[in-house]
């Protein structure tokens, strides 16, 4: 099989979970590790300074972006789609069709293909949205998140004055899932679907009335939840939370005549959501660069991409064994 | 948006399944019911002897073809190829490659498009089995079926000397089910996975004991399976089991590094197969237009399918809502 040079960019969480997949993908090969940080202190096989990136030019067939939403892919998708294949985990939802015009446009420029939001949501959920969809167009699609944990929740309680680290689950509520699954979904308000536990480590001395107030009004993020709070010691988050776990389901409940109800339902459940969603990632690259070789140029998505060239598997492999 | 005008082969199950769908896509227009039976007597408007089926040579984009796998399909799909993009549910798995050869020269021979092997297994629970070991390279999966009738056994029982009518159920077994839910899967004999539940209407004064014994012991349908053989009368058979229900799942346990260990899921719980199997296949005829507009020939199946192109919604639309 025709060997994928990678290379990636970030060496945070999914970047790490990128590197663990390729244990598991022997068709892909991984040219370089490009970070921000000093190369040699980062410990792993092919770090290069990100600097040099533009050296690269023409030896990797996919760049995988490993970067956040917030502040990295904004800019590091455009420039680099401008250099290479690229592909990312852009999962900032609203800003989904700006962030798809720019890379477009930045792909289309540099004559390379460019694949945003991938991983799971954005991108195997969405497929499956979709998919349901069509499937069964009468009809409503619930997604429940969880339990797991919430980065961007997370990241919003350690801004908050007087918390030293924080650890924020997302678990759906069991009788609103149950209810779905019994056919008897109706319409959720947000606190009908998802409770949100945190696990707060404060300041000694921190006013803990005031950081649970905090929490609890702070709007998007908790106002609208029944939100738990449970204050811990250090030692504890470390021994306890460091993992990062996290689980999901889309449920479409649907008609195809009166009364006759059809339901679909794709679930997720991680032990680590970040090597999962650096799995997904390759699966994706390796997508993008049958995608590439068939002449296909500018942003795509995972909506774009025929399962079968996800696979190893030959086309003809797959109808005889998979079909 | 672009109206699809599709013709229908074969009023039976599927082909009503197809029509009652037909009443949730508003972009899909039905042009004929081509029968073999007189088209005045099967009361659907439209309906055409499919003796006339080539006079509809440019006036329908997508044929479906709702006739069974064992004789219908291996002589309609690669004549109707020939003449019109086509989509079937041809579901004879160790077949496929040799049916793909046929439809393929037809459809190229043709200058059209043919997808074969749409529904749901195979088809969305192919996509599902490609998609989760593409995820997850490093696992094992596992497909379960029901409960839910099963025409082929339910035929075979028919077939027994002595049955007057008979009616199926496979059902998974609970506990492997479980067990699999739990990361906890290994290897599993037919009977681990499955047990099949049949109700027979005997004739009058046939032999129950050798019934039992004829069903117990036939190869492939029954003979490594636990089964339970219920005898009912005709007027119980056709109150209580004229649904044909089914549902299924499949399931990937996998790892991202040792010890980690992530699960996805599929499943369908479905009150009519054929209206379900109906609906999928008017959203696979859907993309299969926009294939065929985009200048592809020969055979395909669902793995070649972009999820987007199954939706009513435009790619731009499906970012920014869907993605």
């Amino acid at each position: 099989m025709d060997q994928i040079r990678v290379g990636i960019v970030g060496y945070g969480n999914i970047g790490r979970g990128v590197l663990q997949a390729l244990n598991y993908n022997e068709d892909v090969e991984l040219v370089a590790v490009f970070t921000r940080r000093d190369p040699l202190a980062i410990g792993v096989p092919c770090a290069v300074s990100v600097e040099r990136i533009e050296q690269y030019r023409g030896k990797i067939d996919v760049l995988l972006l490993c970067g956040g939403s917030a502040t990295d892919l904004p800019v590091q998708a455009p420039g680099y789609a401008a250099m290479f294949n690229t592909i990312d985990s852009f999962d900032t939802h609203p800003h989904i069709p700006e962030q798809f015009a720019k890379v477009d446009a930045a792909a289309r420029q540099g004559d390379t293909l460019a694949m945003m939001s991938t991983g799971w949501d954005p991108g195997l959920f969405s497929m499956q949205r979709v998919l349901f969809e069509a499937a069964l167009p009468a009809g409503k699609t619930y997604t429940f998140w969880g339990k797991g944990v919430s980065q961007g929740h997370s990241d919003a309680l350690r801004r908050i004055p007087g918390i030293l680290d924080a650890r924020q689950y997302t678990v759906p509520v069991d009788k609103t899932l149950e209810e779905v699954r019994q056919n008897r979904g109706g319409a959720y308000t947000a606190r009908q679907m998802h409770t949100r536990h945190c696990y707060v480590v404060a300041e000694a001395g921190a006013d803990k009335v005031a950081i649970e107030q905090a929490i609890r009004t702070m709007p998007d993020y908790f106002a609208d939840y029944d939100v738990f709070i449970d204050f811990i010691d250090q030692a504890t988050m470390d021994r306890e939370h460091a993992g990062m776990p996290h689980a999901g389901n889309v449920i479409r409940l649907g008609v195809t005549s009166d009364g006759t109800n059809e339901r679909m339902e794709f679930s997720l459940n991680l032990d680590s959501n970040p090597e999962f969603t650096g799995s997904v990632m390759i699966a994706f690259a390796r997508a993008l660069h049958r995608m590439y070789q068939k002449g296909m140029r500018g942003a795509v998505t995972p909506l774009d991409v025929p399962v079968g060239l996800l696979s190893k598997l030959t086309a003809e492999q797959l109808r005889a064994t998979r079909l």
